[in-house]
């Protein structure tokens, strides 16, 4: 029953012999409002007025209208985002969490998914139709998304099989399902990639309906405070650390755009342009980003698009005359301007957005749509950027090394909760040269916490370091000369022989793939497999890749390699950074995780057939906890890389924290001493079986 | 450095060379704030900027205001609650969790500590002074109170000295500590009540200053959109229910009045007026109040003062035309009538506003300072009352049982967490006669959880009931003839014989409390100890107290008598109902608690003096989890108790659940069954021994 109007609902209870005004009985329905709901005798409210039949039915829609007011504001965001896709004639709108510039970290301006739906994970998407809503994410977000979005509003759904009770679907399922026939579905092409744009398009289109690039963005629309822009200021990132000179790398990538018969490259990652024109921002945390556009050409020169007011004359200075400055909002005319006069732009169909792409086309130019040469590039880092690397991970593997000194000593461990122990480990890090900032917000995952795959603490889910035997700490740093990510999961009491038992097997696929040699052409989840062997034995495995590359003081996630189980085109090649990090997750009860970052090596060995051998060298430096490993389950050579790893970490660490923290040096000896061969002793697996 | 102005500023940066606006600088530094901090380089963004030194500081002191002003709504609270002190000439406001009728259960439109401090307890409070703020809460909800309240606004202290790292300090001693020489402290006469009064008075004078008055509260000057007052409808309690009616009652109170030569009774408590009119009203969770006060006169008559807007012409003709209802703004000006008059007016130190008092002596009457006679006329329970309540204990047990037998099922655990199976269970108990909701918002803690004593499991901290093996469930229903409280603790997968010693210690206590045996007279506090003795053998305890009043379809936690380890001056009598529910928490690991109701009765049998022996029936009928149980702890007495309290629970239980939910008779069965003597085997304690 809708609510007909004050004017009605006046007569209607003038008839009934109410003698209140209509402000009166308002102000009696807000007190109504203000009172707990009657479960039990849920219309007894009614008792308060005088009423009769249709005049009850009126004074409940108003006050069912009034309570829809003072719903939260997460409903009234849906309803004002409904409205503006309603002023633009369309019927579905996909948000996924990206900015125009496609990158992992967005600025808080750009947090639409979170602002529809309240989801602060950093993967997962949501579909608003006019009468529901579908939020997606993959399964290292699906606990976080159950407790944090409304299952009233969105149907919560998990893109990969394993988190029951969450059911697995991909938004594309879920237009084909929900979306009707005859349905205009919008995308903002800003905001999506033209590889995302076709499987979007092709599930629209099998529901029956047709897909819509909107001019301007609806939420955006019904967003009504966006916080502002970032600005901070750009900065040179000097040959001292960067290793080549912008120049140098302009002109390779111009030889690679001739070879393509490619007039110019639209770059929007802005990774890509920083690395390109060797420089830095810190527009998003934990990344030093400064958010612009460029449009790279054959003839070395770069236009860069970008908030002016972020420049300084010493930075202009330093990218020189070959790169022209243009306010960004020129990106999409410049782009035209090139069409214009009938130019192959080169478009990464996997990181630009689409509307780059349609500019192009729309323009009278040709799109040669491929990924952006510069990721390869980037990855491939020279000597000055890999002993940079080298270099602030061992200042880097410091800090942590006094961090688990720290909270190793007796009784310690008590003291800290999850956030209160990142903090620590965090003001380690600072007092580090070159150091820059987090390169990521620290894992800090306490007992049934380090399970959740991506954890992150707050205030609420905090809890003491000791909840469990097993604490997790997944943590990075950006350094002038470098990245580091490395995941430590370390016995803050005394393991059981199953979390033994499993640290061990996650140890043994670690140690696999560190010690891996392969031919030129490999690519990585050859290696993958490798790192999930010791777990697969035992019917176990973990639900997210094995290694992923890693920047130079720039994202500590990037292309075009990694080490996961789906195949991937690009092999490993020496100079690439990427992380070895297996894990094994107990939802509930505990996570492990053991992650060093490693860089691709020439061996130097041969094969019998006398091809070449690539390896890994290991980067990070810091302890693997002794404590957790069940001797009897490694061979002997995993007992051997064990050892020598903890011998040159040991070698490495000392002299820094020798000056730094002496109270750190005698736990770093200990907990990088060798370990021995146990006898053979019946896992906890056999151990659990006598009992059986 | 303050900011001296935009006219000072961009003459400052005009003299520097900076050419743009003060708006532009403005939007610049907007950016600036939207980008994250540079901690590496925390004055960079003034490269964005031409500056002197003097612009400089004046834009850093802009940026910082800026910066303040976007600060979390909690510290603008806290600056509007300052400035409206400034406003009533206070140094200092002390922040009580209470309303203006001091029930535990509190409106919205009252919540001024969770307003204040986000702290969402149900016991605390803070002092604001100028510069600085305490946050006071006990053991129960430090943990918590560390998670919701800012510690840069409040020093977040305990009560109670068993939460490290909180200090433990109480209001009183922080406020002689903080409170500067000379400061005016301002309390609110309507939310405190005289006994708070005389010990915050000591406090603020020790520290030199002197308490004041206030004549409006400043926080809810500065609480801009205050929730509405709730209203809903009171309705009869009638006699079958009751069992007394109110004029008897009544006349009872007058001839108590008469005793103590006082003309009248002042009630605030909104139980005590309920009770005394036998009316329910539904202005706050879980409680059936109807918020009002009332003025008890020798003359049997009673004025009551309620927004009337509550008041049917039904409930005006139940009341009889002795009851004369007024508007709520009147009490004051009642009393103040009465006073005028010279009239004894008996005002309970102890939960009525210290106003009351104050109205009466500010107007030339006299008060009787006592503890209201109805807190004990309610708590002795007549014998509809108790019937009431064991009937209503039937059916909340056979709900409860339902909620066990179903999470029991083969693999139904692991699809509920926290919040869906206290969903769950409040479903079953919807589905029995006479329910009105909820006696108290449920407590279900899995894990770790269960150790947060008050534990609330919210969206953030609800965990999958499978996170520890010990899932403790506290809740409660209201029901026209009785309310309900209890505690049951489950084991949800296999418990550690730890958990199973510490759960069989619990449960000796509780099983030495229902059996115990005392003499009129016997105050609760005799009691505590045998609750406690078989935990304390072993070195543990529990940081609450054993036992409290309920009442019948009233507050599920009242007075005057209880069972706690400090002394108590009210004895125990036939009729009074309390709980009996020790417990043992042990902190991010598990929790267990125990808790049935149980009446106060008369044995019939005497002691070797031949005086009468008093004891307790357990009224509550749920099964107690013999799976948690480690028989060879149990004494001969306390397996028989264990056996015939099971036995009662199935027979009053399986006629219910074979009409409801016969699928839950053979869970009733099985769990009911009696357990054996087994042969003595060694405790988890020695076990331990022999390893160490």
């Amino acid at each position: 029953m809708n609510y007909k109007g004050d004017a009605n609902l006046e007569k209607l209870l003038k008839a009934a012999g109410e003698t209140r005004s209509l402000p009166e009985v308002k102000a009696t329905l807000e007190g109504i409002l203000a009172a707990p709901e009657d479960i039990a005798a849920p219309a007894r409210w009614l008792t308060l007025f005088k009423t009769n039949t249709e005049a009850a039915q009126q004074l409940t829609a108003l006050k069912a209208e009034m309570q829809d007011h003072q719903k939260t504001s997460s409903q009234d965001k849906l309803a004002d985002l409904r409205a503006e896709m309603a002023k633009r004639g369309i019927d579905g709108f996909y948000i996924p969490r990206a900015d125009e510039f496609h990158g992992e970290y967005v600025p808080e301006r750009a947090e639409r998914l979170a602002w529809a739906t309240g989801f602060t994970g950093s993967a997962g998407s949501a579909v608003v139709l006019k009468e529901k809503g579908g939020f997606f994410t993959d399964g290292r977000y699906t606990l976080q998304a159950r407790k944090q979005v409304d299952g009233s509003d969105f149907d919560i759904c998990s893109t990969a099989a394993d988190q029951q009770p969450t059911p697995t679907i991909t938004p594309m399922e879920w237009i084909e399902k929900n979306l009707p026939k005859g349905a205009k579905f919008g995308i903002d092409p800003w905001i999506q990639t033209a590889n995302e744009v076709k499987s979007i398009k092709a599930a629209v289109e099998k529901a029956g309906g047709t897909l819509v690039f909107v001019d301007s963005n609806p939420l955006d629309a019904a967003w009504k405070v966006r916080p502002a822009m970032p600005l901070s200021p750009v900065v040179a990132q000097p040959l001292q650390y960067a290793g080549k000179a912008s120049d140098e790398k302009r002109k390779a990538l111009a030889d690679t755009l001739k070879a393509k018969g490619a007039d110019a490259l639209a770059i929007s990652l802005p990774e890509e342009t920083c690395w390109l024109l060797n420089v830095r921002g810190g527009d998003v945390p934990c990344t030093p980003f400064a958010l612009s556009y460029a449009i790279a050409h054959k003839d070395n020169t770069v236009d860069w698009f970008i908030d002016q007011r972020k420049i300084t004359d010493e930075t202009r200075k330093w990218v020189g005359p070959d790169v022209r400055i243009h306010d960004i909002a020129e990106f999409q005319h410049s782009l035209a301007a090139l069409a214009k006069k009938g130019k192959k732009v080169w478009v990464d169909p996997g990181s630009a957005p689409i509307k780059a792409q349609t500019i192009v086309t729309d323009n009278g130019g040709t799109v040669h749509a491929e990924r952006s040469p510069l990721q390869l590039m980037k990855a491939l880092k020279n000597d000055v950027e890999i002993a940079g690397m080298a270099a602030c991970h061992i200042r880097d593997g410091a800090a942590l090394t006094r961090f688990m000194a720290a909270i190793a000593e007796p009784g310690a461990a008590a003291k800290f909760d999850e956030i209160s122990a990142s903090d620590l480990l965090e003001s380690y890090r600072a007092e580090g040269d070159k150091f820059r900032g987090l390169s990521f917000e620290t894992i800090s995952g306490a007992g049934g916490n380090g399970a959740i795959i991506h954890y992150r603490s707050t205030p609420e889910t905090s809890q003491p370091i000791l909840a469990g035997p097993v604490y997790l700490v997944d943590s990075g740093g950006q350094y002038l000369d470098g990245t580091t990510d490395v995941t430590r999961t370390l016995a803050v009491a005394k393991p059981t022989a199953e979390m033994k038992e499993n640290f061990t097997r996650v140890l043994k696929g670690h140690i696999q793939v560190a010690m891996s040699e392969f031919h030129a052409g490999t690519t990585g989840d050859k290696l993958d497999v490798k790192a999930r062997a010791a777990l697969k034995e035992v019917g176990l495995d973990y639900a997210h890749g094995t290694g992923h590359g890693v920047g130079s003081y720039l994202s500590v996630h990037e292309g075009p390699a990694g080490i996961t189980p789906t195949s991937n085109s690009v092999p490993l090649e020496p100079g690439m950074i990427l992380s070895n990090e297996p894990g094994y997750y107990k939802e509930g009860a505990y996570g492990i995780r053991l992650e060093s970052l490693v860089v691709v090596i020439d061996t130097g060995k041969k094969d019998t057939d006398g091809k070449n051998l690539l390896g890994f060298k290991t980067l990070t430096m810091a302890p693997i906890d002794t404590n957790m490993v069940e001797p009897s389950l490694l061979t002997a050579d995993e007992m051997k890389w064990l050892n020598s790893y903890h011998a040159e970490v040991q070698k490495n660490l000392l002299p820094l924290l020798e000056k730094s923290d002496p109270k750190a040096v005698a736990f770093l000896k200990k907990a990088t001493a060798p370990i021995q061969k146990a006898a053979p002793a019946p896992s906890a697996r056999r151990i659990k079986l006598l009992f059986l």
